[in-house]
């Protein structure tokens, strides 16, 4: 195989065995064993690509397509024996088209690379999840979301068009640098969040919009938390459309705080009876709507039981907001087992809250977490050490989302780590249809086998 | 078959015959014949709907979905000895959900019930095609756009979950009152846009957005359409998010207003010179944003090289903007042989345009037109009357459209009329792709054969 790939690749950017670094085992999940795969391979083009997975296809060898790594719940750890495909070397911005407001990148390109090279043109992708060192290929895998996904949407919604690789060896163009089309199957939007198990992006076109030059952060505190869940629905309605609107629990943000040295300037008393926060992005191209927004919203977070209300100034703001993206890490040093993903109807998280929160108790297990209070997802970072124990209580955790008319995953996707419990969770019916979308697409079953589909259940 | 379909929904509600009015013998479409549809078929709930397939599954039975029948593109044309289900008798608002802003609504609602059901609440549905009769099941199957798509994306950003019918007999379940997931394949953006070809949506969650307080508009007049065209990207790059951003051209500007009575003061020496005109629209929670974006934009159109901008107020705005809205039945008045849904990437417009106009001229024929110039998607009424010499031009024109790196249709859908050319020109790895959805979900191809897939070429 090694030789068929080189003759793929060139032998200079196909290795195996311990020539594989340890690095390609894993991505970021805090669950499950690295695994080393077989064999990996870095594609110079998109035809490489294509090429490679016909390679494959033809001798059933699994393949795991790897971004940056970054990923939350093992969508690219390698299956034993397989083939992973780094797109490190395609990691080139093709096209930053000002006129059309879009950005065509190959896989490999960063956040932090695509945000760069807009920035200069008054211009900006506004998927920002925690991770800016994601690649735009990795958060097309999971459908990657983040703090600004209530103003701007989604990978999904800012995704325009692909280019992607087929087990069959063919590549197919689907969008393009176009906002609205009907014509036919939406092949874009059936990509986008498939974890790379029904085809690989070689290249994307995503949407741009232009840089606001204003912004403001308000930042509230609430003796609870359920409080700070019930007060998301009345700022939303005032039509202040937030940039950002997450809350966090006082242990979150006595973590963060600790972590990142974040001084914000909260009275002690008001920091003593906190047990919730609420944290309120704007931003807009003209400063005075900024204000009126600000002025109408510390009003509103009054009447609705705030302690205090504070709006942050530049550098305390960016901090905030900066350590608000790096919970994960502060979690992951706090000893966190899991950090769950759960989305729910936004009205509902009180409700979810306080289940989840029996259902942990029930096992002496431990919630604590912030999260994306605009869209109702719910990243909570689980204490529960025994595996089996932890396995069962995500499991009921997830059935309560669902029962509540939410979904296992908001923003990380499926991956190794939740597969099982999506499977047997899910409604028969949608299963059917995914087994035969997967069908049509990747029939030899070689792409990232056991993710999305197919998983055993653990709990 | 009339038995077994009347064992389904009653025998009060399945004709067959003469008893089927010529109503459901068409849409709106301008090209072909109205066909009579062996059997029609008015379930009242999701379980009958998917009864009524299974039964004709069982059969071979082609069935067509019905809902207001005002589609452009011959959709819901049945097929002879086929069977329609209309929703008429399934139109009930089910759920306004002000917490969660979404609602949830049968096929056979209108957007005006639905526009007026959210209404007292402060609400609204962003997706205003033209055609407010139009039901909320029929802009699912054609992904309908619309004016204000340019700001708040087309049915497919606004559609957050449906339940829907399957051949099987089956029901299914997709999404929910969500803004975001990662769970899986997206079903709900698969079945949307798919023309009635998949599943029937026998439910659908809709997103909902606080109503702005204000709105204004601005009229620019150009004496050339290129211009109109190249103004486009200038004035999305300011960061004034326009609601509306629409082109006419002069002569689509005077139908509308001779059919609709409109007077917008223009002065005599400004209409004269006239080519084509640029209608911006903007709306906001607060007024004094709404007035810098309007001096904002009325300098920047003067440098652009606008004749004149004229603000207007509002009852002339409302009645030009309705008058637009009509643009299709001037266009069919005025003996219009079609009109073209073409989309292209927004900075290409001119270059589409002109194109379009040699292809049209070297036959005799004429293109008039406006359309939804912040997203690329050109509406054009052709006046050809032969046949076969307009679907060879329109053939040309959309292999223009997607050699510029643009789609057949931006927001009608290929319904009867627009598939052959699409599976003529399609890239056929992608067409492969959607042959193997289609099997996925309709394995017995009863969902309305002819469209999207399979079509005759005509051009």
């Amino acid at each position: 195989m090694l030789d068929r790939f080189a003759a793929v690749v060139g032998s200079a950017h196909v290795v195996t065995g311990d020539r594989i670094g340890p690095d390609y085992h894993h991505d970021e999940a805090l669950v499950g064993t690295p695994v080393a795969p077989r064999y990996l391979a870095r594609p110079a083009t998109a035809e490489e690509t294509a090429e490679l997975l016909a390679v494959a296809a033809a001798a059933r060898v699994p393949v795991t397509a790897r971004g940056a790594g970054t990923g939350l719940s093992g969508a690219c750890r390698p299956a034993e024996n397989g083939l992973v495909i780094s797109f490190e070397r395609m990691a080139a911005v093709l096209d930053i088209d000002v006129d059309n407001q879009v950005a065509v990148v190959q896989p490999g390109v960063t956040l932090a690379e695509l945000d760069a090279a807009t920035s200069p043109h008054g211009l900006m992708y506004t998927v920002f999840p925690g991770e800016l060192s994601a690649s735009i290929g990795g958060t097309v895998g999971t459908n990657a979301g983040g703090m600004r996904a209530v103003r701007y949407g989604v990978t999904r919604h800012n995704v325009l068009g692909l280019q992607a690789a087929m087990p069959s060896g063919q590549l197919v163009r689907t969008g393009g640098k176009l906002t609205k089309m009907s014509t036919g199957y939406d092949l874009t939007q059936l990509i986008i969040g498939s974890e790379g198990t029904l085809a690989l992006a070689t290249e994307i076109t995503v949407r741009l919009y232009p840089r606001p030059a204003h912004s403001a952060t308000l930042m509230a505190v609430f003796t609870d938390l359920p409080a700070v869940m019930r007060a998301v629905p009345e700022v939303l309605r005032t039509g202040v459309a937030p940039t950002i609107l997450e809350y966090l629990d006082t242990t979150t943000m006595e973590a963060i705080s600790r972590a990142q040295d974040l001084e914000l300037g909260i009275a002690p008393e008001v920091r003593a009876a906190a047990e919730a926060y609420l944290v309120i992005g704007l931003d807009n191209r003209e400063r005075a709507p900024l204000d009126t927004g600000i002025g109408l919203l510390g009003e509103l977070l009054d009447t609705l039981g705030a302690l205090d209300t504070y709006v942050l100034e530049g550098n305390s703001a960016r901090l905030l907001i900066e350590a608000r993206e790096k919970a994960f890490w502060s979690a992951k040093a706090s000893g966190a087992d899991e950090i769950l993903d759960v989305v729910v109807p936004r009205a509902v998280m009180p409700e979810f809250f306080d289940g989840a929160t029996a259902l942990a108790r029930a096992v002496d297990a431990h919630l604590v977490g912030c999260g994306h209070a605009g869209d109702g997802n719910v990243h909570m970072a689980v204490y529960c050490r025994d595996d089996h124990t932890r396995e069962s209580l995500l499991h009921r955790v997830f059935a309560l989302a669902i029962e509540l008319g939410g979904a296992i995953s908001g923003e990380h996707g499926l991956g190794r780590i939740k597969t099982a419990h999506f499977t047997a969770l899910a409604d028969p019916v949608a299963l059917a249809l995914m087994h035969g979308i997967k069908q049509a697409f990747d029939p030899a079953g070689i792409l990232n086998p056991g993710v999305v589909l197919d998983g055993k259940v653990l709990g």
